[in-house]
This record gives structure tokens, sequence and C-alpha cells, in this order.
């Protein structure tokens, strides 16, 4: 079944017409992945999507029997190597010669190439990033059940919350390996197919790494100072994503201003959250008071979650450069939008702190609905 | 440190002197993954990285510190806003005032679009496919050191297969699911960082999928008919990839000529390495037991293996069209090769079949390093 609503796929097809685009054309394939195509058919990955001004689709997927199984388009290619003779099909639905073919801005290049190669008179819709904002702008509000199924991601991850406290204050020797563990465990346990990411687990020496690499390792967890776990859980394809700043034993003066800095950024954003309020202004509380401290914020302040652990709507800076501006979509907060917040301050030898939940617009009230908070152990 | 040898690191400057390439430009980033970076570079991932014909590289990482902890570059750019305003370092190494860039035709389109503005009178190399091509042959063939990690994550694989064949007589009630998280769970003991991609773990009701979707459920495992496993273990960053064909129970007529083609195809392939022969010519001895048994494989027959688990060499059908022909390049299987042999037969109702494993070409030989079989359990 396909997630997207008839009321957004008209909004497309408006948007196709609008700008004369004969063909929407999107790719999904491992290293270059794109959600939209999962949004827009049902399809789980590993395809091809074209969609007609009319609302017609084609899924030229690589495995016909999962498209079978889970796919809500008019059309399923069944030809088992329509992967490598993909322009083919985009030439039959076709009427005009030289067509215009829309793509999202992500799309990786080489489809590009391949279609110019196989419809030489093609052009390329100039504004792909118009697309990709589009995109995003459906993306970005959800449907009362997709709604029901992020908040049961979120609850999954509630509960492991209550397990890494206890592996914080009773396990002093654990790995962050050993705790990565025991959550992959944990959330399979309560119900959720997988993790939404591999969990990031840092310790003092790592914390001050925004991604830390490898995402753990066997590196003792519990080292006094700053340490932090980021992690979420899968329910039916939506996703949760969670970071617990824990600190162990007494703090220097330096760690003290990182976990207080980071957490009144948290309180600042959560306060800055209503109906109407632009997305970008929530991000500046958070920044305005990370910079009042003298530290910078090395990434954005939150994203959405959906099908995609950093799916719309994007909950950052807004850009400074004239050029960037003109790409700039401002979002406002509304009903049914679900994203994450997670200022972070960061400094190596000191360490880092980051504390995320997600957040989600719901008949009319802004709900924190995961329910991290700051871990002190002694 | 960076995996690319200095020998291969010329190949490369001398191919954009030939083709008169001012930069090459690499993009790393979530969703749109280039492995070349960490190739050239040893940062591990999320970054731009630009490389002169002169053989300097200018690293512009997400991630500063971790980059400063991993990477073998020239210049890592500190900026923390670099992501965003990457296009003005593009700038100021370029000479030129109308630039030949040369990118990776996996490359994500965006960046492309984002290099146009920032640089209108730039030229993009027409042949994007060339540059992939070219990576793809210096990937194919790994060092000593690379291939002693790749042995070592072939190994830890085999120490699970055990453990899988007790859990699929042992353990009659058993999901897929827990058969998944037994063997995250044995790999890790044994030494490895993680999978190297979630286990895909089908039953008779799913194994006629090539990749199953979710990829574990809590479906019974053995269910009487055709099942199968396909999980790998990652070492240092190296990948092994492994898939166990099980058979629980009597089978049909059908479902036994599945399981025999199968393993006639994989004996075939296995028969046709040694050190000369192309590498689709390996793949055309598997294709042809399989075309000849009334079957149609639906994927290649084995894909490299190294810092990703699809990594080069291919082991592939030649292309058949001419326009397709014309950007294939031979590659014949040579000293440091590591691939992977895995056909499959796959018939929806009746099930599927995929035998898989891990080969290197060490010291002149060919050597098959990890040790699945089909398994029957009565």
């Amino acid at each position: 079944m396909r997630p997207i609503t008839e009321e957004k796929m008209a909004e497309i097809t408006a948007f196709m017409e609008e700008k004369k685009i004969d063909l929407l054309f999107l790719a999904d394939w491992e290293n270059s992945r794109d959600v939209n195509l999962r949004f827009l058919s049902g399809h789980p990955m590993d395809g091809f999507l074209l969609l007609t001004p009319g609302g017609e689709t084609i899924l030229i997927p690589w495995d016909v029997e999962l498209a079978k199984e889970h796919a809500t388009v008019d059309t399923i290619i069944t030809d088992p190597d329509s992967r490598t003779n993909f322009e083919q099909y985009v030439k039959e639905v076709l009427k005009s010669d030289s067509p215009v073919i829309g793509v999202n801005a992500m799309i990786s290049y080489r489809w590009i190439i391949a279609l110019k190669k196989a419809l030489p008179a093609l052009r390329i819709y100039d504004n792909p990033i118009e697309v990709n904002e589009l995109f995003r702008k459906l993306r970005s509000t959800k449907t009362p059940k997709e709604l029901a199924f992020l908040e049961k991601a979120g609850k999954i991850g509630n509960k492991v919350l209550k397990d890494i406290e206890k592996f914080a204050k009773e396990v002093p020797n654990g790995t962050e390996n050993d705790l990565s563990f025991l959550v992959m465990k944990k959330i399979r346990e309560y119900g959720a197919e997988d993790n939404s990411f591999p969990s990031l687990v840092a310790n003092v020496e790592r914390s001050h790494l925004i991604h830390c690499h490898p995402f753990a390792g066997n590196n003792q967890f519990s080292k006094p100072g700053l340490a932090l776990i980021d992690f979420g859980a899968l329910y039916q394809g939506y996703a949760s994503d969670i970071t617990v700043p824990i600190s162990f034993g007494k703090l220097t003066a330096e760690q003290e201003k990182i976990k207080q800095t980071c957490f009144a950024a948290y309180e600042a954003a959560i306060d800055a959250i209503d109906i109407g309020v632009p997305l970008w202004k929530i991000s500046q509380a958070a920044v305005d008071v990370i910079e009042k401290a003298g530290f910078h914020m090395p990434h954005g302040l939150g994203h959405g979650l959906g099908l995609t652990v950093h799916d719309a709507p994007g909950v950052r800076q807004k850009p400074t450069s004239e050029e960037k501006l003109k790409d700039f979509v401002e979002l406002k907060v509304e009903e049914g939008m679900v994203f994450t917040i997670e200022p972070g301050v960061y400094v190596k030898g000191a360490g880092g702190q980051r504390l995320e939940n997600d957040v989600m617009i719901k008949n009319g009230k802004v709900v924190v609905y995961t329910k991290s908070k700051p871990l002190e152990v002694e």
C-alpha cells in the first residue's frame, strides 16, 4: 500500500502540469536511496518509478515478487532484466519526442547519463531542487496512520531508556559494544522490527564526535566524563531517534558548561515550538543559547521522522547566502509534522553532549512523545 | 590511513592528465554513498574530496575531528560550515576559469547542480562512467593487508555457520528474527565490529524473494521446504558475505530441482574460476546451467568484497546491447581479486535457494575461503 494520500498525489501531478513535465522519474537503489519511491508506490526498495501528469504510475522493480506483494501502482514491469534496460520502458510511456523529464535532485547522476544516451532529445527539468523540495514538503506532514506508527516507534524507544539507565548505573565495566548490543536486543523484544540505524555509543573519549566511528567500540562506556548514546527503533518502516546524554562522576568546569549549554539549548528549542512558527526559528532559539556560551553547533538542530530516519522537514538555520536563500522553502510548524530536537555541544578533549527527543503535532498540540533526559551517574 | 596504494593513486592522476581533468570531485553523504572517498582518503564517511592532477588531496569533512583521526590527505578543511559552502573551496583550488571537473557517475545530481551554479563556466567531464570504471578497476584488486582483513571477516563468518546449523537442527520453533539475532550476537562475539549488512533470513514462504522484506520476520524458520540465510561480518571495515541454503523435510520434485540446479550452477562457476579468465565467463558458466534447467537468474552471479559489501569487480553477464557494450570494461581474474559466487534459483510458491561463498586470488591460487554448503534438515 502506498503511504501518500490522494490529495498529495494530486499536488504532484498539478505541479507537473504547471511545469510542463512529461514524466517524473524516481530511482531508488543501493548507495543512492530515494524514499519517495516507497512513499509514492509502497514498494519498499530497489527500483524505478515513472509517474505521468495524468497520475499513472509504472514501477520497474528489481524484485518483481516483492513489488507484487507491496506496491500500489498501475503497472509493474515484470521483465526480470528491466534494471539494465529501463530506458526502453521510459521511451514507451513518453508521447513526445523531446520530452521533459523531472527528477529529484538527490538522484544518482548515472541515471541522467543513461536517460540522455537513450533519448538524446530529452530535457531534464531544470530545477530538480524544486522537485526535491516539493517531495519534502509532502513528506513533512503525516497521516494519522503514519503518526500511530511513529508514536509506537517512539514508545518502544522509551522502554529502552530504562535499560540504558540500568546499564549505565549497574554495569561499570560494560563496553560501548555491550550497550549497543543490549539496545538491539531490547528493541526487538519490545516489538520493533529493527534498530532504525546502528546505535552510536560514545564514551568520554569519543563523545566529541558528531557520529562516532566505529558506531560502538570495545571501550569501557562509563569512564568519568561525558558520554552519550543515540539510537532508534523501526516500527512498520517508521523510525524513532533518541539521544541520551550521560555524565559519569565529577565533571570539570568545562564539561559542566558543555552539559548545561546543551540542556539549555534543548529547553529553548522545545519552548519555541508552536503551530505556525517557522522551523528555522526553533533552530535559531537553540543556536542562540549555544553561541552565546561560546560554542558552535556543527549540525542541524533536528530533522523529520518518517519512512527514513532523516525525513522532512529539516529543523535548521535559515541560509545566510543569497544564492542558498533562493532555494530555501520556509516551512512552518503544522498539524502532522514529526521531527527531532537534538542540540549538541562538542569539544575535543572534554567530550560532547546531545539531548534528543521526538516531537509530533497532533490534534493541534505539540507532543514531545519520547522521554529522554540527561542521566547522571555518580 | 588511506587504503589506496601510491601506484593506484598515480593511475588516477595520470588519467586526469590525459583527459585534461582539472579536478576530481568526490561526494559521500547519507543516501548517496561513495566508498571511493574512504578509499582515497581514509576518512570513513560524510564529506567531499578534491583531488588535483598533481595528486594534492583536500578533504571537506562533515566531522572535522573524525577526519583528523582517520584521514591521510594534504589538507583538511576545518570550517564547520563547509558542508553548505563547499563550492568556495572548489573555487579556491581551481586555477582555470573554465575548469573541467571529473565526477563519479554514481554521484548525487544535487552536487552537480550546486557546482554549476557556483561556477557557471565549469564543464563536467563528459564520461563520468569512465571515472566510475577506473575506480572500480582500482578497487577490484586488494593489497595483502586488505586481503588479511577480508580473510578474517570470512573466518568469523565460517564460525557462525556452525551456530546456524545448530539453530536449524535444534530450534524447530525458532523464528527468522531469532536466527537473525543469533547471528548478530555470535558475529560480534567472534570479533567482528558488526554485521556487514542486516541478515536476510527467509523461510519457505519468503525464500523466492531475492532480498526479502523485512529482512527477517516473526515467521517460523524451519517450515518444510526451501529456506536461506544471507549474512556477513565486518572486520576493520572489510566485509564478508555468505548465504546458506537450507532445506527442511521432504521436498517436492520442483523444490528438489530448484535446489539441485542452484548447487550445480555453483559448482560450474567455481570450476570456471582461473587466473586470466574474464569474469563474465564465470557468470556464463552458472547461467548456462540455470537456463538449461528452465530457470532465469534475476541477479548477477557475484560481486567484489572490500570496504563495501558490493565492491568491484562485478561477476555478471556481458551486456548484450551494443550501447551497453561500449561502456563495458572486461576484467579478468587476477591476483588480489576478492569476490562472491552466489547463484540463485527462485520460484514463487516453491521457494528459492542461493549458495554463496567468498573467493580470493592469493599467491597465484584461487581460494574459496568461506565454507558455506547446502544444509539438509530432516
